[in-house]
């Protein structure tokens, strides 16, 4: 079952049972490029609803629509704000460059419902026009890049800051809860003098929280939108008023404080506070890489590798051998930091590439942006809850490692002098003995001295020597 | 409805209408990431499917398997093969980096449906074991490398490359048919000495050429398979003729000509092949990015662009503008190339992280170019269908292009001497002239030898001046 | 001629005439690796002997050095500052991952030179020791990346700022020179509504701003600094007030406002701050690369290209061609901006792959942020002298280009209606004829109403049609 | 001392020492970009000479050059050959994109160099001009890229296969000697069955053949040189025969078989086989860093890390601790590594950027290609001779992790079955004792059995179980 649907290029037949019309109907013909993976999801969908009933009312209010067609618009609207319209938008990434197809079917549908509602006919364009109506003192170049940052900055707060969030609580309790476990330091992969593994977990929490703070520039950077630049930038056929007052709709549906760009110029030409956001995704991706790999190199084993730290086992590792905890969580997290990694290669290339007063690699860098913020979400989600939580110390080989490590020697330097300590280590590790018992084999340090004067946890902070 | 499927780890429901069992089920659960996107797709499930029936062939073969075990496995395993298991595999990309969770839904899957097709009980693993019979002789890190190999040499044969040479037999035709239409050459931007469309249109057909040379050659390097490594390259529990003997299945189930790899602890901890294959594709993006670039730099205009080209005009460019083409099939194409870029920076770097015998970024890594080969072979065919037939010169743009360009003067340096022809040229620069009427107003040249003189067609080739 | 210096390993041969000792020694024959490129330059070695100097600042007010000892490493650490003692600094980037060999390279140095002011014998390590005095509560893993900052922060001030903000400057002055400018918009690289060149090249201005913006959220996050850190980030061997001292010292040696970095196990395992510096320099980069294609694009021609700007003529372009002014220019902005792209590869991979309580990739880090800044500085100084400056508009192409612009129709819509105004678009493309002569020959508008209703300028500001 | 040289343009000073001419010098004055660090080096100043005197042999062959013009250019393009001219060559890689201004670098230097020889008078351009005569039948457009191929061909051979190849040649020896060394694998960093030493390393030297054949696949597509394209890739201007024979003369000179490219306008606009080797390189780069971290992390320790591998002692680790040898070594070549990734993001998105009949990011691609090439090369050498060739088992460690490895459990199930095979490492895990130990007091496997039984050597290889 078909209906016709019309657009300046003529009539089209378009499924019945869906609500977009011919531009889209077009853009599926001619763009069948990656569609069993990049038809656009919930976020950009929902922005473009937003977007469209931010517009409505504030053209409504402008008095450029008339109430009715007004309210209308946003009553149709707001089924694509709640996801009940998802089904109709079926377009994927791969299309123009500045989304003007999605701009459209976004048009097309709220139009249609908006006619449904009026009691019209599908298609009639009356009483409400897909461009007159809801595309009112817009065009695609400056709707679809207000809608990436909608998207962007409302996936932000949605998926990604709570799921990192979640993670940095996590570490940072139990950064708190095993601040007295003083265990090997490592540098060049070598043992080194010691350290707390509250200290340890610690750094990956600043590491968090400073990649957080970069994602927060550049967040805030992005809430200012394209909205009232029009087709150029320059605003033609839009109000004067209309922009700002979209852009304080859209604040008031998302909650989130959005503005107009300052410059319409740019934001339609470039997409650089997206680079940014992106860029600092990926500053993120590479903390969260560090991370993953101290833990399970921390729990590699579970008799031949560092062994000192033990992880959840989640899922049979090997089925004879107990033990085997592989760090699937941990292999997750850093294959979701390559992917991050990619996408950012792919939004900076395609931001560097806009031509005089457009970009036109906009679906491509916001489907890019919005893959990494859920990719990285839902990964630290995934790893607080089947990894970190379940993060415990293995205290025995921790402390077994802490005192066979030859670099305790250095606290008896101030006791003994520094000749006789290297002579220590030198006959410890070349006959493969301990500190301590070279120490008393040798006649230099009693076992009661050593063991008042070699105190690990001393050396995790900082002294006079 | 659900029923009981157990593992080493013990019981867990699944759906009952579903033949996998407790470790997709334990997957399932513990990897909530990226699902609305990376959930396995088509390539890849096939893939498994061909790689278990060959190995139960080659395991009846050798007498690892009882006939009637590797025939039951060798028919479920066609189910798989020609999709009818599809909705068996749920799985997504960032799970365990060895792909072990896609491993065992493979193996859960052929085992309960050959199961049922013996009449069996679902997760009774009787007649028919997971591991002891589809999984035999093998390990998640031997078969998964494999299925990747197999899932990637298979779409550059079904989807790449036909993709690329309907493009490049396309532009090839274009190259010859327009042979004779001489245009101004562009260095720089700058108008320069003459090109005939065809010798444009040919340098793009060469580039593609030489891109496909690096693709084959890196497709000839994927070919060579893991299994037969099991655990850790060294085979251990498989028989020794199992792995080549697979292969030989493999290849007459693909008809493509597959070996057992060189090298399998390399091919377990290493996957470089497949980062020539994503490298190989990227040189392919990146040619098809300068392609698409000239095709909408040509056509760019009406009017005041450079509009030498005439693209088909497929949705509306703009509500009343005739004339505004835009080139939205070069767009989509680009865009495709900037992604594939993306895919292949995370493809190399996901590559360089293998530690010991395994690396544990093979979903990623198969996901990636997957997704990089099936967007460039349908952007190739988008392009050659909705752009490429319907390139058409714009003539009369093209001849007054042609006889603008001051660069034609050269022609009369052997008549007239360098300094009275750069005269020329400078006069007409700088009055805004035509060279032939500036020629002709100084008394240099008479209309006639102009005209006989500067033949742009004779200088797009070598001469001796 | 060589003299002996000696470390723990034993003794070495130096050339008598240069100051390092026997670690710089061993780096030079253990590291011929990019020496024909590679060797640190006046950035970092300033850096690090500002570190040396506040370091014995600190100490010495500590107590933890004696006064005299303060002094002499203060004097010789001056002459590193100052640039004198370059030629002391041999080592390239690729090395230990740590820095160590730079590190040591500067005690080493600033040790033999202070004992030469104290009438002392080289290597002699008396009075002033390399590792006792000059690395005092100092380990390379704290110094080093410390050095790095101040180092990139520095630069960033000397360099990067300076050159941006000139050009900025320069475009500022363009756009409001410019500002009544009309010319044709282009989207898509399709003619579009008018633009004003001062809105075009404003543009251009907010990029750079919005970049900037990010650079300075980099740089306040790059001002923590390592120090105080010592081995593994507890500090052992340090006084526990010697990194907030020595960082006010910096502060005042380089009058930045540094301090100690927030979490100092962060700070020596990752550098996640320089690579969210990188990021901001490849947002930059990305906006210049923007920025100078549109203008090459813009001067295309000069008979068969845009050939809306003219810009400054700095070499032959073709010896027998004037007017072929080939944009020099802007071909070294973008392959600067390739580079800072490669260079951000670079820095991102390396600072993801940190282990325990080091990453030991700082080096290439440093080398390859310090390049971006470089290039970027000095790029984009090279391009504001010898083509910004001399941007100027071809009034007679962007008019005629302006005239013939069929979207100048859409003005017509509110007087004849979208109608008629179509029609007269239509024709004229079909025809090849201006809107005017259309409009007039069609009897749809007059002269003089056409002069008075299509007003480009007034198309250039928001309106409500 | 300066004396006046001239271009098109007019008059210039030049420093009287030096041979350039005017538009070096002009070159000098606009790019005053990254001169601490990009000023061409060697490779490609050596091909450029190549590539001189190769055109005048084929010119004065072909009869377009007097004998006496083309010997003079000959004999001074021999001096810019074996390094005499270097001094000559000022410029940097942020030039033009062309590579225009290095071209006429060389047409200067040879045609001055080549007058002094005649006794002329340098700047004269008598007898021999640096355009009609060493430039003859040739343009930058075409030049530049034959000596970019020609110096990263030449450099393929001279540093980069060498420097792989020797430390293929040592890894291979040591599989080899240590091919019966039986140690713990290891998959997802976790204990797993065992795996020769031997096999290990041979896994490495397996990723290196593989690399290398990738390598030299691209070499193989970088042979076609753009000679006798001249400027558009017509070869107007030069005789049909020229680019073929100068090709044929650039191979006897560099003794490398070099052609003239397939498709001469590809090879101006576009430089695929450049990406190409650039992906080879870092498919290279990846293996190397697989490498060198399986190195040091084999190495790590000396106590509290695997520990089974020793590796050289080149500089003090630390000055009391014996045995903390630090990785230095893996370190340079892992920085190495993504230095590479980097340069390669540069290459391939320079090479996407082509427009019509010219790419104009040619000197960055040629710099960063050959920079990958000599980091390469001197980092395996120095790798190879600093690190590989002194890597040694540590046995006692690696017998010790091998007899602790409860994956060799496996190797019981064939005479007891899995269950008590199981039950003896889950006693074993649980009690931390070793499987020897439990097996006996359990009862189930003697002392004589189990070490008949448990052979790890015997789990190296495949096995009908």
């Amino acid at each position: 079952m078909t209906r016709i649907e019309t657009d300046s290029m003529g009539a089209v037949e378009v499924p019945a049972e869906h609500y977009w019309g011919a531009q889209t109907q077009r853009s599926l013909h001619h763009f069948d490029i990656g569609r069993s993976t990049f038809v656009w999801q919930r976020p950009m969908i929902r922005a473009l609803g937003v977007l469209k009933k931010a517009a409505a009312q504030a053209n409504g209010e402008l008095g450029e629509l008339p109430a009715e067609i007004s309210d209308l618009v946003v009553r149709a609207a707001d089924e694509v704000i709640d996801g009940s319209r998802d089904a109709d938008f079926p377009l994927v990434v791969f299309q123009t460059g500045s989304g003007t197809q999605s701009n459209m079917n976004a048009n097309e549908v709220i139009s249609n419902r908006a006619i449904e509602l009026a009691g019209g006919k599908l298609g009639s364009k009356e009483p409400v026009h897909p461009n007159d109506h809801v595309n009112r003192g817009q065009s695609s170049n400056d709707t679809f890049p207000t809608a990436m940052h909608i998207a962007v900055v409302c996936e932000l707060q949605r998926t990604l800051y709570p799921g990192v969030e979640q993670l940095r609580e996590t570490l940072a309790g139990l950064a708190e809860r095993f601040d007295d476990v003083v265990m090997v330091g490592r540098t060049h992969l070598q043992d080194a003098t010691p350290v707390r593994l509250g200290q340890v977990i610690g750094g990956w929490v600043a590491q968090l929280d400073e990649a957080l703070v970069a994602v927060h520039h550049a967040d805030e950077q992005a809430r200012g939108l394209a909205i009232g630049g029009t087709a150029v930038g320059t605003g033609l056929n839009s109000h004067p008023d209309f922009g700002p007052l979209a852009a304080r709709r859209i604040s008031e549906e998302t909650g989130i404080d959005f503005r107009q760009a300052d410059n319409l110029f740019a934001a339609l030409s470039a997409h650089d506070s997206l680079v940014t956001v992106s860029a600092a995704l990926r500053t993120l991706a590479g903390a969260l890489m560090k991370i993953a790999n101290d833990v399970r190199w921390y729990a590699s084993g579970p008799r031949d590798g560092i062994g000192e730290l033990v992880i959840p086992e989640n899922e049979p590792g090997s089925s004879i051998m107990p033990g085997k905890v592989n760090p699937t969580q941990c292999e997750a997290l850093t294959m979701v930091s390559a992917k991050v990694f990619g996408n950012d290669a792919t939004v900076a290339f395609a931001g560097s590439q806009g031509n005089f007063q457009l970009n036109v690699f906009k679906p491509v860098m916001a489907w890019s942006v919005l893959e990494s913020i859920q990719l990285i979400g839902e990964a630290c989600v995934s790893f607080d809850l089947h990894c970190a939580r379940g993060i415990e110390p293995n205290t025995a080989v921790i402390e077994q490692h802490l005192q066979s490590n030859l670099m305790l020697v250095t606290a008896l330097n101030r006791h003994i002098g520094y000749d006789k300590a290297a002579k220590i280590a030198k006959t410890a590790h070349r006959e493969d003995k301990t500190l301590r018992q070279v120490a008393v084999e040798l006649g230099l340090v009693s076992e009661e001295d050593f063991d008042r004067w070699v105190l690990p946890q001393d050396m995790t902070r900082p002294s006079t020597s």
